[in-house]
């Protein structure tokens, strides 16, 4: 409740997963499932509103999917063939239930949910616009500000006022919404956040990401296009274009770290574009006399495959991930801290010790993670260590879905790579290049003036306006 | 979020209390002190919302004040000089936190925190006109209508729009606001339901009764009237009548059962009224030869010395409660319904045996427990047994903000006394004569033109139209 | 698990409830209902063991009864037509789960399950030795070595065993025991602890007090007697007086205070005994002029109306008590303790102002309350206040099972009745003569040579050694 | 407290982690930590118990450690400089709080804590003992045994007490005990379950395994031998060698499946073992033609790397496992069932399509796992499909204190291999041999006579009597 100061505040960060459903009285299970296989893009909250004909459900709640919708009683409660459901990451700040999605609204013409993966660039500014005509906001996020630009439309028809809304909003968005026949799809103009349509027997899906069909084996039909609306009910599936033709800017972090390695993304597999990354690294930053390849787990594994493969070295895991950290020990005593207690790795000494190792990491952004890592595999007993990164140096903050933080706050906006090498006191220390990485996409490289991702992270290139950080600036 | 048919209910009971406090830095403390005293109004839920030149902060949460709000953590969260609160009756369905008030809207001109006592009797005609212009309604009660037609508003100063929206709702209300610089309260034209005046130290307090005031130890100033709006800041307490001028009407209700018996509500004491009501019951409905007067406890005990004192035959505590009750033991076993397990009372045996009893208790709703407590009775040797009742007999649901069974289900709606005696099987019954409770109130008898009090539950005299109820039946 | 140095403890209270069934499929469900009844007893915990004629099973909650047991999947869980239950009293100190009773132990002739009322007086001393024979304790508390006694005895038959462990504790003592086959009932040589005897259908019915029985309309058969042991099995109820003959000598106590009014104790009944006793002090300290008698709520209202008829007074409310408080507000923040907050007890102005007012109430522990109330009284108006108090002053602390201060801490340990006042400010003050107190009860006087009640707490008069504390004091 | 017929089950799985700190004031925080790398041996609940000098104090509950010990609040309670901790597995049955270890006594001579890995064979036959001599138990599992063995020595010397219940008890065990001035461990005759002596600063460690001292940084010292007792105080480590002499057997599998990776066992690095494990199974087994190597991820990766690198085939993550299942998803719905839902794994198909797939997992207990896994692959498009085994076929059940099903249940025990490939419908399965599993380990073979490992879930040749279950089967 404490909005009334919140449009100060620069960004909320909406990084998160979205998955829907038509044709299927499974809906509200098909969607926990689904959620379930995106929890890797939001694990703070989970919500899931169902509609049966005649009610629209909601549960929502704090927590893992699995925890949420594990119990059969919750699901059986979501009755109807129409579903929607969504994941939200836990970011700074004290989470709050009414914050999280999908929201609901009762408008003039029945019920209304919308699940939002993204970050809209111009909500403060529509935001207050609304609160200017009376329209009451709940919640402290981005998201709401879809809800109220439906409500108060001026059209009849539902899709035109969802239409009306999706154009008033800028930034990177992945709708998906549930109306009380329908279930839409929409994904913004330059395509920054993914979605997918899948099918399973008479049902429809829309998800985030591929992984959500597989996990309940629906088959996958095709991504949404930049800035296409889909409408999916009894009648099946209608395709729209209606919002302004841009080039397509897929984000490319999603490939690099964001997404599930076992997706496909514009039919690419993510795991092999990161294998692919490796094996540029490898070319581009070669370490030699190295004894073997060492990923940092779990997500510098596939690149260190990659890397492994092309250099010909062997791969070995030389840092054991702890699983069962989950979110927990938060607040570890003081002595604990100055141990600098390995909670989450440790070095498999056997196999690091009077080597000369090559670390592969997917990212650094504050550089406090990667400092800690080299200092214990150096304590194994490691002879030297390079580290190498399976993405370009992150200079810029994402204001488009992706939680990073400030610009100012990102380790390689302030300083040289040889001054983070120092910093993490690594022997070596190198990133990919944008070219690189670009080609490890299947790209020759980036194309400055048609650039083919959304690549703002890297090279501070901003596709859509930033209206309300500019107007913050100001 | 079940919102959708929501207003094909017939009425959302409304039965509560409110306080608010401007001009001390303890006025969340306050508030939770003042909620506690008015439990007895709602026991479901609690809320504040407290304001401190920077921020709205609210609390709230299913259960009693004590539990909710007796951490001293929870009222140091809530700053600031201006607080809110508001407690919430337990009424059938089930309850959830986002009914729970006060409301809060982030507006143009500020935040705006409204608690509301009472129930609308033109809210859900009000809320799908306010559904039509894009409204978003996030709870399923009538309160929230206020703070939608104070946001869309045209008017620019925050009074003006709060009578705007006051002109506007009908039924029994009695509001207490807070904005960023001030508190207000206001009163249906008709005053039925109650709101006081209070000041402690630099302080003012609004309440729905005295003993709230008591609580704390502050000083009863005055009623708010009928109709009447003060507004409350740094310069002291405005007084204005914005709404149309009518008969006032309070609710005889709160007399006779809802308000506390230390209260004192239009200069009469509660608990005097209620002796006094058992005083003209004994006149009028008199026990020859009866041995002891027995109150059902709790509520009928004032009554049941005012009986006493009248007839000059000894009051005995011939019934025994058992506190330990609360809101518990909600699904005994069927063995046990068989049982007809006395859980809340039981006979005190010593005092009943032999005896010809009379039982005086406050009311009969649906007269399940009254034949349980008579069949108690007798059980426990008693040679006859009489019931008086201080209220007249309730014959039409309540639509201004007393928690009451349909007009249908009440029994005396279908049954005359002898029926009802028949039915709870004792030796005689009366109920004390609309006229006999006006006198106890100091009134020569219900005048039936000009009648003193809003007393539609014994008269169907309903002042104020049924705007919801009347388009449903239609 | 902090057992350690638990020995060093002067005393565990161990005021509580018992409550036991034979001979029903219900007997979990009346054992329920029993403890409900007899919930004034004992509120920070609850536990029920039942057997099936396969196995123990059990629960235990901290917590008010009704919500431990309210949901009928609990009572179904507990099968069986034996069942015993306990309800424990709030101490001082961390309530822990492993406290609460009935203990159960696996032994050589099967399950066996004990229930207890009262305080041991050398519970430390058999600790002691049983630790020496490598007994190992599971709780902190008396009752366990009771347990221990029996797992150890050398008896082969279980009877006897429980005679020896019944022969070797001292103090007050109540038990209720489940075997695998029985329920047993024992009750100490002075019958210091209350226990009845009941029946139902073709089950019988073992419990602390009468209202117990009430509860489920269940007969009263008679009082367990000083030193006499029962056993209940498909033969009927035997009984053995295996305990050494002493004079009965029960808790003055349970008639002053802790029974429930409801309750008849050895014939008499407990509310008329408290409405004697205020006629008595009506009689040895009648207040000249005085205009009402007003009960302190909710305790002394039996004494105040006995006091009011014997003096001829009105009996008014003049405090309001407010139900809701339950045990929450524990951390008031300082301003409010400042306040001298009223959260329990309200005066009722209107019948104050001016009076002379008589307050009764039941008994003075620390003095502060009844501070508190006088003050609040007199600052209601009030012209001259008189407390009386329908017990004599309690000089001396229980180790037999009510759950007092230290006997340093009690106020009339240390202050004349003079003093006393001087400390409440009130006009006068009174207690009940010892003699007046057992002229109440139907004697007499107290016969120092052969007192008929175990009342020590008033005339440091302690029937059954207190080893124990002499080992401490030494 | 269902304890009356418990000693009729077989056994009770007490697979588990245990960790000890004598000699800092960190003792607890050390303790939480160690727990924490140890939780792969036991992730149903955690508990701890520190002495401080003056009293035991103990915390435990149902979940993770680092949600149980999380807190920094729940450390600094539990004070002192002595401390030891227990992880336990979920087994199947309700778990409840009482059987959470350390157990606690008060004994004679002061507390007395103790934390034990592994499975007694005559726990049961000892338990029974034990009830006959008056010993109450308070927990269904077999360790509470040792707690009585300890409290009824006749020895004086807790020591000689300790040595007193060790040589009473059979099977698997390593025991972390607390007393009031010294920590102390102990291993099994054969040294079936693993045990290992650490440094930090002054403080010594007591732990399951290494990777428990990594987390801290503190310095392995040696193995606990088999039969070994150290005890650790202010005058530093006593060995003593007071159990029957025999020939050591650690458990095999330990190295197999249930060590982390990054431990060194007995010299052997974990890691290394699997690795080896893979290259002999790649020697004995390999797959003409094979495209790539796959490992069923988490536990099948290290012998997979081993089997890529002996075999020169590409390792490819061809299995992706969603990390975020923990214990929940406990209830899906039947259709959920049905659809053979991939709630944990997921194929990567881009890289099984048309390839002839070798999977490696480390064993196959019931079958239905790598029933699943393999027809996922095959409908991800894989051509063909070899399952590849890192451990001989599990064809005898553990009595030691691994949780394996009962011999009867084991998929190996009454199906030959062919028969199992047919159900998993794999292309082809092969099991390392057991003298290839003793190769990896750098034996020569499995001699029979003088085998170096407990090695009986694969050979049936248990070195230790299984009392209880023998007991059983007569």
């Amino acid at each position: 409740m404490d909005n009334n100061f919140d449009w100060n505040q620069d960004k909320l960060h909406e990084e998160c997963g979205v998955f829907g459903v038509y044709g299927t009285t499974d809906a509200a299970a098909f969607t926990a499932l689904g959620l379930h296989a995106l929890q890797h893009r939001g694990q703070e909250a989970a919500g899931i509103v169902a509609f049966d004909d005649e009610k629209f459900r909601a549960h929502k709640a704090l927590g893992l999917v699995g925890t949420t919708f594990g119990e059969a009683a919750v699901i059986e409660r979501l009755k109807g063939k129409i579903a929607i459901g969504h994941n939200r990451y836990s970011t700074s700040g004290e989470p709050s239930l009414r914050n999280v999605q999908p929201f609901y609204g009762d408008m003039d013409f029945g019920g209304f949910a919308v699940a939002h993966n993204g970050n809209l660039t111009n909500a403060q500014h529509l935001r207050k616009e609304l609160v200017k005509k009376g329209c009451l906001f709940q919640s402290s996020g981005d998201s709401e500000v879809i809800l109220h630009l439906v409500a108060i439309s001026q059209e009849k028809d539902i899709s035109k006022r969802i239409i009306d809304a999706a154009k008033q909003i800028m930034g990177g968005f992945a709708l998906v919404i549930a109306t009380k026949d329908s279930l839409v799809g929409i994904r913004d103009p330059h395509g920054i956040r993914p979605l997918v349509l899948g099918k399973i027997g008479n049902a429809h899906i829309l998800a985030s990401e591929t992984c959500a069909l597989d996990i309940i084996g629906a088959e996958f039909i095709r991504d949404i296009e930049p800035g296409e609306m889909v409408t999916i009910n009894d009648d099946g599936v209608e395709s729209l274009k209606p919002l302004k033709k841009v080039d397509p800017r897929p984000c490319i972090f999603e490939y690099v770290y964001f997404a599930r390695p076992d997706s496909i993304m514009a039919g690419k597999s993510v795991y092999e574009v990161r294998k692919n990354i490796g094996a540029e690294l490898a070319k581009e930053s070669p370490v030699e006399g190295a004894d073997l390849i060492v990923p940092v787990p779990d997500s510098g594994v596939p690149s260190a495959i990659g890397y492994a493969q092309e250099s010909g070295l062997p791969f070995e895991l030389g840092i054991i991930r702890n699983h069962y950290i989950g979110r927990t020990f938060i607040e570890p005593t003081d002595q604990i801290r100055h141990l600098g207690v390995k909670l989450k790795h440790n070095a498999n000494r056997k196999f690091i010790e009077g080597k000369k190792v090559v670390l592969v990491d997917d990212s650094i952004v504050r550089g406090t993670t990667s400092k800690k890592i080299v200092e214990m595999v150096r304590a194994a007993g490691a002879k030297e260590v390079h580290m190498r990164i399976s993405s370009p140096a992150i200079r810029y903050s994402c204001f488009y879905g992706i939680d990073t933080p400030t610009t100012e706050e990102l380790l390689a906006h302030n300083a040289s790579i040889e001054e983070i090498r120092q910093y993490i006191k690594a022997d070596s220390l190198e990133y990919i290049s944008i070219d690189g990485l670009y080609r490890a996409l299947g790209e020759e490289g980036r194309n400055n003036e048609r650039p083919q991702y959304e690549d703002a992270c890297f090279t501070g290139d901003y596709p859509v306006e930033l209206v309300d950080h500019n107007n913050k600036e100001k």
